[in-house]
């Protein structure tokens, strides 16, 4: 909405009220036709009827209403959630049966163990890559990017949506470290962009684009929340991951449908007699009169500060796969060419891996991801006085137990394989997530943190007599948000811990943890989305570090690019040309004169075009043509009329070119008219064909028509573009920047363009002072401004050139009366 | 920030230069007078020296980062919220001891009971409103319009902060159905601001305004969070009630400082004994695995419109009081008289109607806020079968039991009673908050409904077996977070409520009772704090309803006004007199020409004045007289030299005026100078006062100055002010306004200025169209626009006109040459 502000309001805001009054129209027209239907059963009970239009009309006006479109939004996404989080189930239940079933023959049992996810995540693969290769990934990046106003094109589909929803079902029935929570975001938004679509047809209100933005951040918000069925925790998590700047306005929605479908998904789990009432999606029993003590606190933190290490390493792990991947030349062009090998490639070394007989019985592979969390949030104690062997395993727990080697041996060797399989298959080009992997494995450091913690004060910390024993189930609650936090780079997974486990016991060492783990790995890496829109190279604003005190004293003035492309009010035809030739900006500055360099707006580059198309194109190249041809026939007829035959036969041997008719509907230029010529004579000029001209004729006509002066009247013009001042500091245009959703922005001095600053510059000067190596390198020209002269001094001089212009403009002008003469020609 | 961003930016922009340069040049001088000091020791241990040196230089430098002003502003606050808590509960436990020694008298018993609170809360209100005026009442509405940018005169001073900690702390001693949740958002505003200008001692950051902003709505999260111990809900409930955009930037600057806040607030606790470990301030023991069943949430849902209609009932009760009590002009004048009288009557009222022996037997009256709080959320049933004889009261829930009526009696009693006592202590010159009291209403009307329901199902309503009872302290839980939510319109109370009680599961029933809370409160009356900023008469800008279409359908061109005062570049000091006068409008535009109105940018209206004094002013004035008087005493001279004694006595019979130095310095307005007059001889002017003009000759001066042409080069213009086109919606107006904190736009058409809106043409749009009736007032001019010329014909005709007037400006130009030549003058 905002990016469109500045860019095309004036477009934009013409556009929007065509569309209502058009609107208004279609609906006093099914108005009318209603009546008219009602005045044909007026012999059957008026009355009746009546009452039926008004409920009709009254239905139809409530449909535009917000509350109406969340709940239908909230109810599909919880249906759409449980049906996926019902299908996975089965895959998996499939995987385990197949598996299971072939417990005689080791190698059976592997192929079946294998062939499974790989059958599936090349399935997944290859639906999307046909259907809609926009499906890919998480989803949250572009969301993020569309949320800025940035237009991607094809990512709000129903093809997208398909492709995002089965691909997604395969992937994660596969079994892969894999997570739903990123697609979910986009699954939810390409849900509310088609109820939109949807919903337009009962009311104008839904073809409004800034409402429509408003919704996708509502859509977001859901989607975080019937996922992990956490309303709080999606509205902050989706708001912290997509939003630079939230509108208070606007989190009543997110929280109101988050909320309803979270209830609905929920209450699906109930009547499917899964549950036997609402509660946590992974419940926690521990014990609530004392949680934790505070000697333990430290043993927190260092879960904390080690998963903000561990979040950056995830990020830079992912981010040099997918950069190996391309950059190895023999390796990207065998990829190219077979695209289904490296899913295939990458399933095979994981699922083989993970095959319980074979090393998998190490790390707990045999266990899905749901169940590994299950049993990492469990509220007993694997390891009492530091030997496995006595604990009492029941259910999935057993996994973790190893006749060989002790429990302790098992997390490491889980954290660290799911570790990079996890960095490794969130490259696959399926539709998938890295949060819910990301998640377990956090889980597994602090249980295994927690475990250790067990094992060396068996009687628990508290000195006060009462003897509480350490909960290592809590230290993987904390773990898990430390390293989501770390990765997602966002403090919300503390709530959405809260919410998964259904206790807000161990909310300061959560807190904490994951405040550390953020500060870590913020100051190490960029978080997983961004980093990945780096990857995808779309378009995004770096964020402002934490407290760099260089961002207030670099300004506009130093990073704007002095050398605008601008056309002024009287220019002509061949400087539009000259322009458009030299740059292929977005938008252009209007300025008055280029002496007076006065801003009057901002015109896009195809408006630009299309001026310069009405000018020289092919239907007036025609007309001139057609005039010429006409006034060469009116010509020959006065010859032919008055003079002899010779006369006639001199101007048949006159050279003239004939194009003809169908040639010119094919030919796209006009120029190239000239190509399709046939020698003909005077008199054999038809009516209908006249194309009478030399072609120095045309060159002669398309210089007088370059000279021309622009018309700007039926351009569309936005009057308002944003304009800064010199001294606006970086800090502050970073503010302004992502408010706005701007992508660039005119400096202005008094009036007058001096500079205009975009996106690109603003990136490189704030990345340019923060820079990983820690070296915070100050823009050349800020050295400068603390010796230089005062502010008000140089803005003195700037109104003092303003004056002199004002003072000298008439003078020009006097001596150029013909210029005037020209225009009103 | 961005309310100064567009005011003043370019003043902002050089204000903050001058003070960057200023703090680096005094910090190299420091730099250098430290190194002076290092040559001095030099003698001594140089390595030690050089080592501390470094030290102080790294520990200067991190003074700056923002973590460590977080964590000092967290610690205050703790430490402040501890001390207030400390203090108040010996006030309120000196009370009971009071009452509880003097049981043989019921007199003495209810002197001891209303003298007590009377004494506090005079005191409170005397103490503060001696001392700062400012602290009184809830600080939130303030700090709302703080951060919208506007600068509110000794809202953050240190005296301010001792009247609000010191009258809060008497307030709530008093045991007053007061809060303090309100008043900790100020206080750690205060905080805040006061740490702000004591780390500007060490560094040049402290002293930008933005990061003083962000600095801020961090205090505003630290004053809830350590006030209930809870940081998310804390972050989330300061943002939904100060913001109306949020920076997801300074999302972590909350989180830590809340959380670090809360904790250490929680750890004084420990240490000092009360509590065992960190856990929740009002921790409940509901069961975990049945939390509730999925036939009850109809329930909470009535518990939540319910509260949403009594939401708004306490808010328009609230606002009654006030403004009776201002209209009613008899008894204003004599509260004005009496200042202490109106306190003194309400605490006498209050306390009497809660005196334990008296009515206060069946409200619970001996308890107080907090314990009943306690006590509502206790996970006991009182009432089982109906009866609520049969239920074991221990402790303070003992205060519930009446002999003679029964527990339900006491619930509607306490509610009715508590909710008008409520809404008239708010309303005390004391300070005080009102979330306390209406949660712990809402917790009694949560109690009363749950405990109807556990006797209307005394086997719970599980009909698959297992018998779970209705727990009424989990209705106690969704009222309270319901009522609260209600009365400030926001749905983060549902997450303070968990970090209160300690537990997450009955989320999705308190998310429902919040939602449906928020929904009915806020379509009946604003929010409680948005209330109190209308009755303050503060600058504000009403939310947008939900969903109302016509938001989208007015433009700009309707609401705005079209007759703006600007002046022109080339405009004479008369104009500039003739605008000052006739409005006192903040800032005026300033546009090239009368004719083309091409905006350049906008002027402080304070900035003219000062331009039009220097051009009229006492000094300017003065110099004139003084260059008359020499002129005239050469003549003088001239005369006398070369005259007779004739001329020399002709001369001195001239009227001529003498005005005393000493009249000059105390008249602030040079026209009273005329006033001070001395018939005096020519001979006898000395050399220093030389006053000699005639009244007329005084006015031509006048005249002739006024004429002159305005200088503007000591004047600072602020180049770009913010522009909207006639174009824009109302809806996007209203974001724009409400992000960038404007106070007013110009509306601008292809550069040129054609119409102004501010914030009160835009609060008449959006209130004349969201009118309490419910009916929809269009704006008058809407309606022309659906049948108006398309809005691309209109354009078209603005860029004829500005063409003309391209044409035409250098005709009058050249008709007018002795204008520009007086200028170059």
């Amino acid at each position: 909405m905002y990016g469109r502000y500045t860019q095309d309001l004036g477009v934009y805001a013409k556009e929007e009220a065509a569309r209502l009054r058009e609107s208004s129209q279609r609906r006093s027209l099914s108005d009318r036709s209603r009546s008219l239907d009602l005045l044909e059963y007026k012999g059957r009970c008026a009355k009746c009827q009546i009452c039926t239009v008004r409920c009709q009309k009254f239905l139809i006006s409530r449909v535009g209403e917000d509350w109406i479109f969340l709940i239908l939004l909230g109810l599909v996404m919880a249906l759409v959630s449980w049906g996926m989080d019902y299908c996975i189930a089965i895959c998996l239940e499939a995987h385990k049966w197949m598996y299971g079933g072939l417990d005689s023959n080791v190698l059976l049992q592997y192929l079946a163990w294998v062939t499974y996810p790989v059958v599936l995540i090349t399935f997944s693969a290859g639906f999307t890559q046909i259907l809609a290769p926009q499906a890919v990934g998480s989803g949250i990046p572009e969301m993020k990017t569309i949320l800025r106003g940035v237009v991607l094109k094809e990512y709000l589909t129903f093809k997208t949506f398909v492709a995002k929803v089965i691909g997604l079902t395969c992937a994660l029935g596969s079994g892969m470290p894999l997570g739903k929570e990123g697609p979910f975001v986009h699954v939810a938004s390409l849900c509310a962009a088609l109820l939109c679509k949807f919903m337009s047809l009962f009311g104008g209100i839904y073809e409004n684009e800034s409402r429509n933005i408003e919704m996708l951040a509502a859509a977001c918000a859901v989607g975080v929340g019937c996922c992990f069925a956490a309303p709080i925790g999606g509205v902050l998590f989706s708001i912290e991951v997509t939003s630079t700047f939230f509108a208070v306005r606007n989190y009543w929605r997110g929280f109101f449908a988050a909320t309803f479908s979270a209830f609905i998904f929920r209450v699906l789990a109930v009547w499917n007699r899964d549950e036997e009432t609402i509660t946590a999606l992974f419940k926690t029993r521990f014990r609530l009169d004392f949680p934790f003590d505070l000697q333990e606190l430290p043993a927190f933190a260092v879960i904390g500060i080690a998963s903000g290490f561990g979040g950056a390493l995830f990020v830079y792990l992912n981010r040099l796969i997918v950069q190996f991947i391309r950059t190895q030349k023999t390796i990207n062009r065998f990829l190219m060419k077979k695209r289904l090998l490296y899913p295939v490639l990458v399933t095979l070394i994981i699922s083989t891996l993970t095959f319980p007989p074979g090393f998998g019985q190490f790390m707990a592979g045999k266990l899905t991801q749901k169940e590994s969390l299950v049993t990492l949030l469990d509220n007993r104690t694997w390891a009492k006085q530091g030997i496995a062997e006595e604990f009492d395993y029941i259910g999935h727990s057993q996994a973790w137990k190893h006749p060989q080697v002790n429990v302790f041996v098992t997390l490491v060797l889980f954290i660290v394989m799911k570790f990079w399989m996890s960095a490794l298959a969130t490259t696959l080009p399926v539709p998938c997530g890295a949060f819910m992997p990301v998640f377990v494995i956090g889980a597994a450091f602090g249980r295994l943190v927690g475990e250790s913690m067990a094992a060396w004060f068996p009687d628990g910390i508290n000195t006060d007599g009462t003897i509480y024993p350490i909960v290592p189930g809590g230290y993987a609650v904390v773990g898990a948000a430390a390293l989501a936090g770390a990765v997602t780079h966002t403090v919300s997974t503390a709530v959405i811990v809260f919410e998964l486990t259904g206790q807000i016991s161990h909310i300061l060492p959560v807190m904490i943890a994951v405040i550390l783990a953020n500060a870590v790995a913020q100051s190490l890496q960029p978080s997983l989305y961004d980093s990945i829109i780096r990857i995808k190279k779309l378009p995004y604003l770096p964020e402002l570090g934490w407290g760099h005190h260089e961002k207030y004293n670099i300004r506009v003035e130093d990073i704007m690019v002095r050398d605008v492309r601008y056309i002024t009010l009287n220019c002509t035809y061949r400087d539009l040309h000259n322009v458009l030739l030299s740059g292929n900006l977005k938008t252009l500055a209007l300025v008055e004169t280029a002496e007076s360099m006065i801003l009057l707006g901002s015109i896009e580059h195809a408006q630009l075009q299309s001026l310069l198309s009405q000018q020289l194109g092919r239907s007036r190249r025609l007309e001139y043509i057609r005039e010429q041809a006409a006034a060469e026939k009116k010509r020959l007829s006065m010859v032919s009329n008055t003079g002899s035959e010779e006369d006639s036969h001199r101007v048949s041997q006159e050279v003239r070119f004939q194009v003809r008719a169908h040639a010119l509907e094919e030919t796209p230029d006009p120029t190239i008219i000239f190509i399709y010529c046939n020698w003909t004579k005077a008199s054999e000029i038809p009516e209908t064909d006249v194309f009478v001209v030399f072609n120095f004729q045309i060159t002669e006509w398309e210089e007088k028509q370059l000279d021309e002066q622009v018309n700007f009247n039926n351009c569309k013009i936005d009057p308002a573009p944003f304009q800064l001042v010199e001294r606006t500091s970086l800090h502050k245009t970073h503010t302004i920047f992502s408010l706005l959703g701007l992508d660039h922005a005119y400096v202005t001095s008094i009036g007058r363009l001096i500079g205009v600053v975009s996106l690109k510059e603003l990136r490189k000067a704030i990345e340019g002072s923060v820079t990983v190596k820690g070296v915070k390198v100050r823009p050349p020209l800020a050295s400068f401004r603390d010796s230089g002269t005062s502010s008000s001094e140089s803005e003195a001089t700037e109104l003092h050139k303003l004056w002199d212009r004002n003072k000298n403009m008439s003078l020009p002008r006097e001596q150029t009366p013909s210029e005037s003469d020209e225009k009103s020609q």
